[in-house]
């Protein structure tokens, strides 16, 4: 019996599951764009094989560790290491094992549809995980790995992918990159500057990344000016290698535009490192506005994730370092916040400012009249936790009706795991092409539009947004 | 074939969407109270034509050329003026082709539905408009404008409206409507008290005005007595042009109740111009309690339409001027802000005080249950971005079952698009009646309560809790 | 003719509807356990006779009362007394027949579900409540009431009721629970305790209630040591009453965990009386972490009920006191304010920390994220204004993607109002069992899988996470 229901994420109705089921039809084909990612790029140069299940679909990711943890399973025996001290080797099996044995904690979760799509479709699995079928599914999936198209290059051309970003930060030598460009493989692997290391004050090792970030460009970083044209020449190379969009993980969505002497002054006042958390937040919103002026000149699409308060629980962070699922989303204000940056480059329509959000009460009050009126800004897809079926869902409901389809930019995926892409660019496009139906049903949109929607929503609008 | 679909907006379940039918037959002919809005009382005065196709759908219609211009369409290719220099005249045909240009970006979007809903069933169009089908639509419309059936009276009577509410300020010398009153048309059009131009300090032009308050009233508006007196004696000569409302539209919601000679204090400080943003915030506050007493002695229902963060782009701003799409939402806080002026009417069951709301999220944690308790207080109707079928469709889900349907008060169409008012009380009343249907489908409500609360939130609501 | 629908709440499509159904026919008949609510245990312990129709429906029940009042009906007329002066008696049929007059006024609420639903199934009527009934409903209600299978402990029996808490303030003898140990009668009737009234230093009677809590418990309540003492002694004899949790409301989540030193400093502050309001407000953050280091010791589960500001209006509660319908909830912060507790308790996967909201905007962005990595917390269901199908429907579209199932606990019936409990409980498994089908006809769960959440949902979670 297989583990997936061929309607699934469908309207009821029947006329509604009848449509969305031939707009799906006219999508589900479609070459995927993965325009912001994380997946490492090492597994394309190299094309090593994946070593074991428990690495391919536990210890990378944070949705299905964190929620073990939330049941009272403890990291350390889902392969998480703080690689601090002597610790035991992971037992791959024995870590599998525990998160089969705890698979029913996922129900109605995403993780297990995106889990169970990957077992099925990739692996050729048709029995639910559970403790009883465990080491049956491990050898099944650790037989599939052992093959040569389970490597990372075969899987990137079964899964269809017509390009992938990838996410890196200045400090990164762009080495995996540059050898998938001199190798004989064409597959398409982007990078995306991603500064947030150079660029947050309060990163514990900003003093050290600066050093770092002299000695990769050669330029003074300890003044204003060799910084900025650090910057300026680390997104020349990242564009070199494909890069077609920065990326700005911050706090919050603040952006300033200082007069130039204040800029400076505050970026002397940050390098010295006495700077107060205002300061921070201050150079922080500046560097945004920064980053958008050197769009405008070298055309990088620009991305910022606002609103993640990270390392929640200083306890597992001193433990096991950051990224270990206690990253907690917080109010986020949108409307005074992005005054300064769309002031500056909002309504200049080649300029393209994608901004996501983890508060979904900002999308129907602040993002969706902002994006529906500024030439510049686009609104991201529904992000992290609300990369959902319901999430998504929501994301349409409270955004097409102020911003429209054509203020939006297609869908992200934004994993590290690699299987997972297909499975869930997959429920993306289901939902896209159930809501499509529900409009057609309703009497909101017609059939020919939503057709010609269920094509831009899945491949169109993406490209454009990203220049891909 | 036709634009609309018949059932547009029902359920997608059978026996839903039979029964949403059924009840919206029953409502579909009632006549149009339209209680709030921003029609020009000029048009009912003096019958004149509409001049062409442009005028009447595109330049006045902040929805649709927001819109257009976040897709990188220039204001000015729309026919927007800034007035204050030379500037080419407007050719209405070129801004119509810009708009059948790019209609497909209104996909979704309520506009669509309004707009095609007037094409269709106003100007007998029944082609989609386009780039392709342009002039032929702008030539239909055009014709029909020519004929006497399509002067201002005449809609108004086709459009069965039983009474409509313009908005006027305090410096209006409300001609229109003595016009409208003295002629020998029996349309009742009447107006409504708007004074923020007088209340809020941080108005550029509030000095001026306060002057012009003064010559229009006789009253010595320096003073917080002649002050007070010129609003009673403009309230007096409103409600002589038919006004049984008043409206505020406010930054926030924040009202207080400060002691007599603080209020005076704050006045003078106000008149002075010395003030700071807190005492311009305060003074706002203590209007509105200051409006509510004069309410208690004059009758006239109140409405508060706060949290609008007004030209959001200065630039904009500056060019074009105010109404430019550039008004953004934030988030409102209710719960204290409302305190003060509740604790002074709020208890009073012969007070109307409706609250309107662009924060979605105050409907269900702070206004229906202060509604759900406060005899006074009454919820407005789905607003701005949120008169839209998904925004009305919340709005019942989320106030409903806290504060009942008979806290409410009936649809308002708030347009200064003539033509969209018949389109969006059918919106309206068709949201109303598959909210309804799904509560009889889903064993909620009886099913002749259902026809007897269809005909509540049509009709008999607005009627009584605007006192008309 | 039956007041209820049999399939209400049901799905509206065939498939679901009919899964549905098989769905809450496996639960339907499950004890009910009721670990939260508000109930008197005097019923139990004196087992006397309920008095009349308005003292069971209307003048105990918030719900009620507020929207009667909210419709301009006076408390007085609902039989609600201020108690301090010489008032008229209550006429029990008079406050009756306001109640049936206004009974349209609860369409569409749960109110008017509960209210049908103890009609019907307790009290055999089938003709609608209102004017013209409300006699004969009176009769009918007061002729079952004076039978003996209508008093406390025959309903308790007949709404098999397994277990089912009540709250108790330190400062009760739980003379009412130790009568029941010590009858014949084996129903299971439990406390909680609930300590507000010695943990908030802006309790009017806190002073008071210190020196009560100092003379039942016999510690020096005066010292940090004797204080804490004293919540010890109590907790051990709430224990003895069959307590298995504790609960906490108060108006933000905020918690602390002071040094020792600067916590003994804060409470000699807050007994003297001279505390500021960020003080009072730093006290009870800090005693919600105090009260959960005793949890370590003596295993109650903890419960956090924040977020509700409480009577609004201070002329009702000058007049009538508190509970009047005049709480309204607000904006509630939970990621800063519940950081250090959890740090001091969240890791712990043998401890349980329940946390309400009346935000929900927090459920999605900040709850759910944090019960979906934390082991000690878990999501109290939807609560109060929210506990209704909507509420309960939005409550698991925006929990169950991030914190799943496995991170709630079931129901909390949450009421003062003993006859509406199976009512309650119906609604909340029928919306459950509405939200499982819809998540299994939409492919996004397993049939087996969605009977075994059924009895999870109904049953177990409640059992588990509250140790009943």
């Amino acid at each position: 019996m297989p583990l997936l229901n061929e309607d699934r994420l469908f309207p009821g109705d029947i006329r509604g599951k009848d449509l969305a089921r031939k707009l799906f039809a006219s999508v589900r084909d479609l070459p995927i764009i993965s325009p912001h990612g994380h997946t490492d790029p090492r597994w394309f140069a190299e094309n090593a094989q994946f070593k074991n299940p428990a690495e391919l679909f536990v210890t990378p990711d944070h949705y299905v560790f964190r929620m073990l943890y939330s049941q009272g399973v403890r990291l350390e025996d889902l392969g998480i290491r703080s690689g601090e001290k002597a610790e035991s080797p992971v037992d791959p099996r024995a870590v599998w094992r525990v998160f089969a044995q705890h698979y029913h904690v996922f129900r109605g979760t995403p993780s297990r549809l995106w889990i169970d799509y990957s077992l099925q479709n990739l692996f050729g699995v048709n029995t639910v995980l559970s403790a009883d079928t465990a080491d049956e599914v491990y050898d099944q999936i650790a037989d599939r790995l052992a093959q040569p198209e389970y490597r990372p290059r075969a899987l990137f051309e079964k899964f269809d992918i017509e390009v992938i970003a990838t996410t890196e930060s200045p400090l990164d030598t762009l080495e995996h990159h540059a050898q998938i460009s001199s190798s004989d493989w064409d597959g398409r692997v982007i990078t995306t500057y991603r500064p947030d290391a150079v660029i947050d004050p309060e990163n514990a090792t900003f003093a050290q990344n600066l050093q770092s970030f002299a000695v990769i460009t050669g330029e003074d970083t300890a003044t204003w000016d060799g910084y900025l044209n650090a910057h300026r020449e680390r997104r020349r190379d990242f564009i070199a290698h494909g890069a077609t969009a920065t990326d700005h993980g911050h706090p919050t969505a603040r952006t300033a535009n200082l007069p130039e002497n204040e800029a400076r002054k505050l970026f002397e006042t940050v390098v010295r490192g006495g700077h107060t958390a205002e300061q921070a937040e201050m150079f922080r919103a500046q560097m945004l506005t920064e980053m958008a002026k050197m769009s405008l000149e070298d055309g990088l699409v620009m991305q910022i994730h606002p609103g993640s308060r990270r390392n929640h629980s200083k306890s597992i962070f001193d433990k096991f370092g950051g990224d270990k699922g206690f990253d907690i989303p917080g109010r986020t204000d949108y409307v005074d916040a992005l005054g300064p940056i769309l002031d500056v480059v909002g309504h200049n329509p080649d300029f393209t400012l994608i901004v996501f959000t983890l508060d979904e009460t900002s999308f129907g009050r602040e993002l969706a009249p902002l994006a529906g009126v500024y030439p510049a800004l686009k609104l991201g897809p529904a992000w992290w936790f609300f990369d959902s079926p319901d999430g998504m869902r929501r994301f349409r409901e409270v955004t097409t009706e102020t911003a429209g389809f054509y203020n939006t930019v297609g869908f992200n995926d934004d994993t590290r795991a690699f299987c997972s892409i297909p499975a869930r660019h997959d429920v993306a496009r289901r939902v896209d092409c159930a809501y499509l139906a529900s409009l057609v049903t309703s009497g909101r949109l017609g059939e020919t539009d939503a057709f010609d929607l269920a094509q831009d929503l899945t491949y169109r609008l993406a490209k454009k947004a990203y220049r891909l």
